[in-house]
């Protein structure tokens, strides 16, 4: 039962008020002190609560891993350090790293396959760890990903090599730093849609990534969504949330 | 035979270079000494040529739309003015005019229809136009849309009046000025791909649609992605290929 | 007798030239050598001087700590990091830390207590520390506060819960990092005074607080007002300054 | 019956799901093909709908201050041209217009007056459309005002002359282009709530008002709050929410 | 005798103070009130003086043109609008307008024709007045000159069709504007100097051509330089300079 | 014999170009190898070259300063640091460094004194540093100098306490953050020179200084001139300039 | 007697409080209802209120006018349009109008003059209105001004022809737009207070005179000072205080 | 045979799809896990791939250094530190490390020469390590490189020294920071091609080189070409492109 179950029910009379205030205090999240965990996204939003680790001790991210897990949550964790996953690892052994994406996984079993497949395209080895980010989320909402990093736009015959796996994907995810060019060729070739990463890598004026933020934004090619700088998760969710829209359809 | 075709065969050997650049050059585009009218895009990226009325005459505007009926195209022309239209209207009199959206649409025959429903919403009157720019866009490429207007985060009931239509779409436009929150309400909601555009309405900071956009990009619900300010055409563009996706799942 | 007095009195004629400059040299600050402490400030303004702690020595704000003492001063200094209070502490033994809140309190007896109640609402984790020093400022100037955090708009079920608290209240403090929504989505609900605090928390254009910042100048919802970006300080003055006008009033 | 209201008796079980939707849908808007007015927002926030006049053509403001009207509402029309009033006038003879504050009001009775006084100060000429906006957006909801204007920071005794005006005041909007240091001022001397108004008046490095705005936001007097560039309305609001807490505490 | 000429003859004893001081003031400018012609700035620049159009009246720009006719110099005006060439033809019948690149030219006779081939690039038709200017400024200045136009990274067939042009010019200027990638991607083509100009054309986001200056400053190819916004005349100077450089070599 | 004196004497015939090279070469610069001392500029601007000491090694300033010693230069060398400071001393054991203005001077006798008194004003402790900045800079010029610290605008009692000073001074120097408005409430006061140096000290929105910036250009008191952000330098050596033209007018 | 004065009086208890508020009130200023204005300006900081005409009826600077004449005031109306000064000499067929500095000043006789020479340089045609406020103001307070106009970095020699001119003057206005160099290069050659005024004059990337005025800002000629851009009128105030700085030395 | 060259045989028929893909994959790039080296860029774009050190471990450029020996290519290395050269060393003793340029560079035998001088000339010491990359970067091309340190704006008799070398370049970089005037005053004594290279160095307001970016965008003289902030290493394969220009017109 989620929170539009519960509007509905209040809405039908079946529902009092008390027990609704019951439900929404008790049922649907878990209050550690010092973080609520909204044990509901899930149903409501298509993805579990996702621990976000920057400025977060070891021990806080333990605790809400753990009261996840009796929830019986799966866990995402984001730019999680190495040294936040050591003291993970110890109350949660199977809990698994994945260094250059910097995440924190924790499953019992495998995700539900989802048909159709995640391209997840990037132009630099600085962009890896902003593709993977996005390429394990995917994977972790149950996505299939394919993986075509280092293929920017100063060597268009490396786009050129993968074209059918291209256009054969049900989401794309392009990840570029530098003048951000990578989405607009690409967008010019296939008909699938295109999420467009910007990065923050590159000289003085790539300004934290708003450079090639601008310039995806001012694709000459329509239909290219943006997400924010660097955020791979973001990305992921996005193509996930497209190649299930597939799914439902059928 | 579109440009992947011919890139394909010249490959394999079945076409001749010059035999190749005929194709390119005479059948590919027609140049019409001020524009060449790129007749392959339709095919190649799902989207015929779309041309932007800012700065053309309507003569030139009239001479395109007379290039591409010949070419068998579907004709869309964005933010084209009234008096824009008058003058294609004489050389074209099936030329429809969508006065708040200011676009343009020559069509032979309705456009086959695609499974789903691509929601547009919005939150203020000033919305309206690149709101209908984005609902007009999908209905020219063969979507069915529904439109939610006049509903900011300043009055969530009219929000939450709507939420089984929002829950039930393939994919979701939200347009929004001001403070750009209505992607990140809408999206804490439902578990759909929403594309949000930013509009140029406002106060002193909006900053030309600036403040919008850097809100809609901060997000804190992951998966929402964003097109640039006022740019209700691509996100029309965006909001089809994710429809689409789930067709060619089937 | 406080600046205003003094200057009443000069134009009246009972103060001589020689004895204000006397006044207001000797009996109106302390002269430390590195500051000079403003006493007067709390009759004129209805607030003792703060001391601001980033980039001063613990020498430094012990010595200010004693001035105020022996004026009789309550005292407040905000941003004190653990070591600052470690040193102010073996001078000042009874000097209470407040750790999220970063701030050292010393007042000899408790402020007297101001009708009405402070709610402060705060989104993420992360935006805590600013809504504590929001919190401690305004129970430092005698306001009773609640806390509601953890209250995004991703999760409105979270507000609405608290929707009764919010509506009683003399003054609210919003705190919010990312895409600042939450301002707008309180100020759609409720007709109180709503002080708007930014925080520089988020990705890449969160623009340090700026993008937040935007938003809730932008804010469709009128009378909705905003301090400087992570300024709880500030917030937590505006918020009893404002409950200290019904006060009067009566 | 509020919103609140209809949320509190569903709640309840008072109220049924359908009753409620009729409710929303007919009685807390009037649907005007181009605009939906908000009814209830009076009572769920303490101010009717205001109507934003730039793009609106004179019909749409005729069309809905007669919706307005019929529902018994208060009107305020802000930044409406004298052409805008023009036809407005013509359906609606006893609406006023204030030039300076470029607005338009239809009250059929005087509203019920607030206790307290609210003081509106202004630096230049070019300010006093910004600084009349808030104070007829103020008198507009009941409450007094007194202006105190051209008393900027390059001839202090103009503000010196006021000093037991602006002390007695329940709230200030001071409004200030330039280099925007009225605020600091004038806090310097009271402790009273003051609202901040930015006004994008000035030589070029005023950045259309993003200079004083600034100036605003760094003021190193603490519970300054700030409202965007040239809001007069917004400042007028906020000011009669301040002035209405203490109205409430009695 | 140039400037250089002239330093060198006072620093040999050759020429005194007194005369230096009347070649500068009488031989090298010709002050017309309200201008001073640089006559000597071919011989040290390699340019003649050019004359910059906007702001300037029809009388003006032909008293400019009457100083420099005397001192046999070519002339080359920008910027000029169709209105200020007609007041110029009465005074030089031989002007002649170049109406997209909105330049007025007055040669007497062709000018030394230089070895080698400039190439312009633009990718799409609001580039080309930018493109022609630099292109009317290169054949000024006696220079070959090959123009691409509409050639915009959605359609790379297009820059392939062109491949053996590009890489058998002598320098090439390439004009663009949204996203700003066609000098990365034909900079990724070839080992030729590429000058890329910024355009001020697309939506929101392009801020004025400051999205496609940072995309083409942090161009991936290493090697491209770039030129100020829009400022075509610019760009067709510089590549001169590099392909007389090849003509000084021999 | 400065650069103007050679020039003079080339252009009357008096100095061959092969002498003034060798003076160009040997007198007026000593080559350190990583760096040229500008022995002349004394002369020729009325300051010697002042060594800038971030990002040098205790070797490089202390071998800048042996050359400058040699040539009977006085020495001022900025933004030391302590440990800068402690290597030099080995060398030059007579250098003094003062620590709130970072500078090391070394002087064989003290300057000329220039008749007049310059004024520093400044608002908050964090200030000081860029006020003794130009405090040092002005007296190692010769110049008499008050210092008048701790005077914000938000305790106008401490600035009229000056005024008889302020009033007879021959330049001011201004040092503010935050809000930038001391120098406007001072100009208001005096019609003295004003040079207001903004300082990166603030919150969030203070940008680096960029905000008091802003508001010292948007003064409405005219006649005030602004140096860069934190720049007490160049403040100190313009006010020395102005009280110069003084000394040189009797 | 100026408000200093009265300020001291008051103080020495020389006059009462209800005297000086009359002093204050009738004798200080007029109210001209629209506008107060401040007579006393010139006593106190050396320069007569001055008319800023932008957005002022002919009607009301006529007004201020014949207020200021009465007071016997000099009067200086600046950005004053030929339209506006057609309607101001009906009024006061005295009042001159500049139209390159586009001021309108009325003097009844001429200003006592001030010894030394402010020198006022530009860079382009351009440039001219700005360096023609700032001369027309030193001249209105009474300075001699020397006009050096056209005279750039990219032609040197126009600067060294001056040099002697340069090096006599009591102060400097340098006036630049584009890259803002001048300054500079000139600061390099002399040792006299230079004022530098960034101009709104250039290509895209000017910024409206951000682009020179951050040139200025960050000149490598320690003592440069700068005002707002396109600010003449504050240069030329602040030259002569310069100027008048020496005068008062003898 | 390089990418062209495939790209032609296949289109001439002479190549068949298997053996092109079999070319690109195996040929052309070498797969090191972590990145793919692209071999085939010295052919077609005249210059071997260059290796960017910030952020890629000693290992991995070993790694990529000995794949690159092994295609017999030459190796540039930019932006090493130190470590990263030690690191490098033991596998390679025979590279070499540029402290201030911060390159490792390994070259079998000696780069062909290419005719022509390539000036290098910068205004500050803080300015040598961009110029040194731009140096080295030129030699390892082939090119003969001229270095003019240490001659800024505020001293031009030490350009003026060094006139005739500028004028016999076949192509400049002028590196600088601060004002970044330095281009234009060259620019206006010569006609040779200028690339101009800002940097982050200065006080506050240089915002990390971008107020000298935008000084040399406005330059005043026409065809001085700009490259990003601090990227000396595409100033000097710019300044190559074109002396090699040049070489091939012979």
């Amino acid at each position: 039962m989620n929170l539009i179950d519960i509007l509905s029910k209040i809405q039908a009379g079946k529902l009092s008020a008390d027990k609704a205030a019951e439900h929404i205090d008790k049922m649907y999240e878990r209050d550690l002190g010092f973080a609520r965990v909204d044990i509901d996204r899930h149903k409501r939003c298509g993805l579990p609560e996702v621990i976000y680790c920057p400025g977060k001790t070891g021990r806080q991210i333990t605790g809400i891993m753990t009261a996840m897990v009796k929830a019986k949550q799966d866990i995402l964790a984001t730019r999680a350090s190495a040294e936040q996953y050591k003291k993970v690892k110890r109350a949660h052994p199977k809990a698994k790293y994945n260094e250059p994406a910097r995440t924190i996984t924790l499953m019992p079993k495998r995700p539900a396959q989802i048909p159709g497949t995640i391209v997840i395209v990037c132009a630099g080895t600085s962009d890896i760890p902003v593709a993977e980010e996005a390429a394990v989320t995917a994977e972790f909402m149950g996505a299939r990903v394919e993986r075509i990093y280092d293929a920017g736009v100063a060597g268009l015959h490396r786009i050129f090599k993968h074209i059918s796996t291209l256009r054969k994907s049900s989401a794309l995810v392009v990840v570029a730093g530098m003048e951000g060019a990578l989405p607009s060729v690409i967008g010019g070739l296939i008909d699938r849609p295109i999420i467009a990463v910007p990065t923050s890598v590159g000289y003085g004026t790539n300004l934290q990534g708003f450079a090639p933020l601008l310039a995806m934004l001012n694709s000459c090619v329509p239909g290219i969504t943006v997400v924010n700088i660097d955020n791979g998760f973001s990305a992921g969710v996005a193509a996930v949330m497209i190649t299930r829209t597939g799914v439902r359809h059928q």
